[in-house]
């Protein structure tokens, strides 16, 4: 099943700066091959719910045993079968409404 | 590997009442076992990971299948290495404090 | 407005165990005067809008105020023009479903 | 106090699509004068924590007032009190990770 998502992972513990988390995170989800978009309260990601839920595990596994003790992630995921959802289908051009 | 979990399902376009997929979508979630606690916002859950995982697929495919055409997920994901997560542990009296 | 939220409050920075932060935040919005359900993900909580952003406003201040660095909240809100909301009312019999 | 936070705006039972609403919520957003960006996932915003609030409200009131029954949204606030925090600072080429 195709899904739109957006994840945000929260390392907890690591200090105050989470950047070196972020950034692994990251790059876990986009060497998936899922269709990523990084902004400031996540990565939005397009691709087949399956690969997605796997990137998120694999995320979690990877930092645990790179020495992350305690991680949250917030995770949102949007299904339809209406249409095929995109990333790029979301966005407007705010500036025409 | 063990987590917390806290599953807010929300179908979109089914009229503003959206109780008959939210109680189907727990009613999934219960079944595989997983330790659930039901609140306002969303069921809690302690498990296996991949459990949990699974548990949010099921209930995408089981509410569209069902017929509805859109929805979106929140799902909050705890893990931590240093000692067992579990639900109860997380709560406190709030009235001692 | 009268409105239904989930509050979460998470320290960054103050290391692995978060809890005295999450007893303080419960505390600040406990006092408000607003309905408050606790659980393993949260706050939530039922009252005017107003009231509820008000507290999540007073909970950044104090726990910076006490020596947080760094916060970031995850806050749902819900409002509906048909009816009131109750905390109670979105919940249900998960065993007769 | 400064902040950076990402709202997403849900209506409920307006239909299945729900781009019209979120079109006019993230217009109100952006006419609060905070530095926006939109994302597929909402708008991520940076700027005075009571103009966030104000701008979350007026999104519930202004919907409201044109015939949506019902909003969630989901809210994510985060404030530091050892730099400035700033949107364009969350972000890192991901290519060069």
């Amino acid at each position: 099943m195709r899904a739109l998502a957006e994840i945000q992972v929260i390392p907890i513990g690591v200090g105050v700066s989470v950047r070196r988390e972020v950034i692994r995170a990251h790059d876990i989800i986009r060497k998936t091959g899922l269709t990523t978009e990084l902004h400031a309260y996540g990565t939005n990601v397009e691709g087949d719910l399956d690969t997605i839920l796997h990137a998120v595990k694999a995320v979690h596994e990877t930092l645990h045993a790179g020495g992350t003790t305690r991680l949250t992630t917030a995770l949102k995921i949007g299904t339809r079968t209406d249409k095929e959802s995109r990333l790029q289908d979301k966005l407007f051009d705010p500036l025409s409404s």
